[in-house]
């Protein structure tokens, strides 16, 4: 029943997300005793322009 | 005040999620005296590429 | 596979969460065609404290 | 390590996101004592047709 | 309409709240044009013990 | 930059908590490239009367 969600920016591959999910879900398994198939992943990819950090969204040039 | 999340594989369509509204703020309202005005509901679609159950992404091919 | 969430001031009873379950779940399978076993409910209380309407926090005594 | 998400009806420009950024980063510390550096901002822009007031998503014209 | 989520650790005081809650209300008003009665404002306080940065609870007693 | 959230029913331990956290941020480099100081990790523990699946609360006795 856990839901994990992975919010990062955006320009991760598919490949990468499917890695994760299986690793998360492998080790929500052997760490905490999900069972796998009750354990879902919800990537949220987030545009630079989208997300500031220290009060500068991240597609500033840096000066 | 309430907000509701939906949060589901995209596909459903315009008026699927209008009836939902609908129905949802009327629940709200006869079950917990929520006034329909003050009810938000939001709808999230995730591409299957960004949902993993059981460790495998739902937009893999079933084997 | 829906993740509904219901964000609300905290005061509702078990039973009104129970029914609004229920309630949500069958019109989430005849509106939309989920299936009733995968679709989650995960309600939030929130104290009035930690939710502000027009930068007035809910707990504030109306004058 | 705080994080501030705004979710709104898209259609706000990246100068308005970058301005709000500031401010709220700037108030973060002032008020609360949050080092500028660790206050995430996230946006998340919504269309109107994925989120409904009183039973009524907001791209419906009005009557 | 706009929903503002702060998610931090928890220890801020309801003053530092209320006063958060006025701020980002107008600044949302000021630079966005959101109504402020429309503005919805939720505090989310964290434990330490359930916020990790770089691997680490942040209730871990530091070496 | 990355957050990632943990949501599952409470009774999960401090120790097991700080376990995931470690595995997590480590795949999370490994897998994506993320910085392990800039990877956060956010655990959300829900009561079982808080979390309904097909319909029922998770505290409901079987019958």
């Amino acid at each position: 029943m856990p839901v994990v969600r992975v919010e990062w920016l955006a320009g991760r591959s598919r490949a990468q997300k499917q890695e994760l999910s299986e690793v998360f879900t492998q080790e929500m398994s052997r760490i905490a005793g999900c069972a796998p198939e009750h354990t879902q992943i919800v990537f949220t990819d987030v545009e630079r322009s989208d997300w500031a950090v220290g009060g500068v969204l991240n597609d500033t040039p840096k000066g």
